[in-house]
């Protein structure tokens, strides 16, 4: 992993200019992003002018050493993470302005800083390393290609097998099946597979509902390789398409076409928000798409940036994110076309390649 | 969910006896466990005197109807969760000593409290709700038994197609594909299988390694119904068995089988931890041993109660809790064989029935 060294100097600059002697890392992902450790138990410690200090326990000794290599230095504890840091910091850390990350960080833990002496001045943080992730680099750009790739081949391959007849669960276990076989690691969240009614549900979970001809089959998933991922959302017709399935859909795939094009590096999130949202607002159906546009993906599937109504930032240069508006008409069905896109600083580059055309199968 | 007022009535009254006049829930397994909601994102206020309120967005409108009944007046927030809170609060709450979950509250989320102005007295309450959860009533259970059941089914069938060749990915695809069709959601946890001498890795990810002859194939995996989940292990023998992996088997089998029979509803986790830990340690392999002895499970595959050599609380009576000791050798294999154990007032009943006999299978 040969960008580690480089993004363990950029966060000890960024903890130099915020005025910070250390950052107490508590974010799994972000661990994993610094020092390449993919176990469940961490705690690092990051000083601004020393190598970092990586704790975990005891299940993880034999990995460790292999993951994490030069990036940190290793300690496995015997009695909890805690109590670690507590004897540790003191001979790793000179100044005495910790930093810690306050949006991943229990009130429970947080009040055990309490025992660590009067020594250190606790600050939250907010979103340090997350800043420097949201920029991706070649390597983290190759593995959110793979995980694109992975999930467009199951995806093709499971569409060859659905029938009218099988559950949604059932459709869940044949995707799932083919994206491990396909080299994926678990799914990154939740697949989503929901037909008929249940595709006006956005977050809805597989259940034992039975496919039927003519209503809408809507799949959201994702793959997973080497800790990053991707989310692809597709929306099928079962045997057969009325007019009205193919009027929503048609204007959901010309509002994630739009968007994809249109999104920038450098645009506020509301503003590559207002891309699909005007469009499908102006086709009159602006109240059944209820929820944000899209977010950021990399080592976790919700990531900086944000593209919704309320998001002021500007998308980062470099990142990745999800192009996914959707239509939904309660107690009818629902629609939702979901791509990947990369923000090159010279304009957007679409990762997914799955058809974007109403498909029949079943 | 019939059970759901007898919850939020006991919730209540220990509320009561601790002095707070109102709970913030923040645990989404807390949250389900009260109300039925199983959606990602809410927030659930209970008063100590007066109905429950429980907020989330949009993308729930539909489901959280549905699924909450007449347990909770339900809001669906347009801005924000928090935001709703603060909104609704001094509606709700009479009085003003406000308990929230500090092991389930971020500390940023944590510090919106002091926005919420100066009437409210905030403090952390630990474990209120999980308390409760211990206990399984009657449905709880049956659902636990149809997760192991779901389990055992997958495994059986699985294993019937396990051959040498396969990789470790390939093997999790075909086992969490048979535990979609026997009606298993997303399992619970991250399937572990894990050959060769990646068995002696806790917890190891499935890997490309392709199985092979006279090695163990360790596989860790639960499923998951209505909620409600199972964790089962079981180590096999590819092919062919030699006399150590015979050993280490036998010894880890007759470690699960006492922890299993000699487990009661009453007895210190860390008593319960030595019936495993002393029987392996009087064979010599104490030190190849260093995981805890087992955990709760219910709505959580970890949960309350612990059965570790730390563990001072007593189980509760009506826990369903793990037994799973294991012995690694590092660099060459490891077992582990886990059960599923009902805390019954009468005695211990044991969940899981596949053999516990050293299978060769492949």
């Amino acid at each position: 992993m040969e960008r580690r060294p480089h993004r363990l100097a950029a966060l000890r600059a960024s903890l130099v200019d915020s005025g910070f002697d250390a950052l107490l890392v508590t974010s799994l992902p972000n661990i994993r992003y610094l020092t390449g450790f993919t176990g469940s138990a961490a705690l690092l410690v990051v000083p601004a002018g020393e190598p970092p200090v990586l704790l975990t326990d005891y299940r993880y000794q034999a990995q460790v050493a292999d993951e994490v290599g030069e990036h940190a230095s290793v300690r496995i504890e015997p009695v909890s993470l805690w109590a670690g840091l507590r004897e540790v910091l003191p001979a790793i850390a000179d100044g005495e302005r910790m930093a810690f990350e306050s949006a991943h960080l229990l009130h429970g833990d947080f009040e055990r800083f309490a025992d660590f002496g009067g020594r250190w001045q606790w600050r939250g943080g907010v979103g340090l390393v997350e800043a420097l992730r949201e920029r991706k680099d070649p390597g983290e750009l190759q593995r959110i290609r793979d995980a694109v790739r992975m999930a467009e081949s199951a995806l093709a391959r499971t569409i060859r097998e659905v029938h009218v007849g099988l559950t949604e669960r059932q459709v869940a276990g044949i995707l799932e099946h083919h994206l491990r076989d396909e080299g994926s690691d678990a799914p990154p969240f939740e697949t989503i597979v929901a037909s008929g009614a249940r595709s006006a549900l956005p977050h809805a979970r597989p259940s034992s509902r039975e496919l039927r001809r003519e209503e809408f089959l809507l799949i959201d998933f994702g793959a997973s390789y080497e800790g990053y991922c991707s989310d692809i959302t597709r929306t099928f017709a079962l045997q057969s398409v009325n007019a009205e399935m193919q009027e929503l859909h048609d204007i959901v795939r010309e509002a994630t076409l739009s968007a994809s094009a249109g999104v920038r590096a450098g645009m506020r999130g509301r503003d590559a928000d207002a891309i699909a949202r005007d469009y499908i607002e102006g086709r009159g159906y602006g109240e059944l798409f209820g929820h944000s546009l899209g977010h950021g993906i990399g080592l976790e599937v919700h990531e900086s940036p944000r593209l919704a109504r309320t998001a002021d930032a500007p998308l980062g240069p470099g990142a990745v994110v999800t192009i996914e508006p959707g239509i939904y008409r309660p107690g009818w069905g629902g629609v939702r076309i979901e791509d990947d896109v990369y923000l090159a600083e010279e304009g957007p580059v679409v990762l997914t390649s799955f058809p974007r055309e109403l498909m029949v199968v079943g």
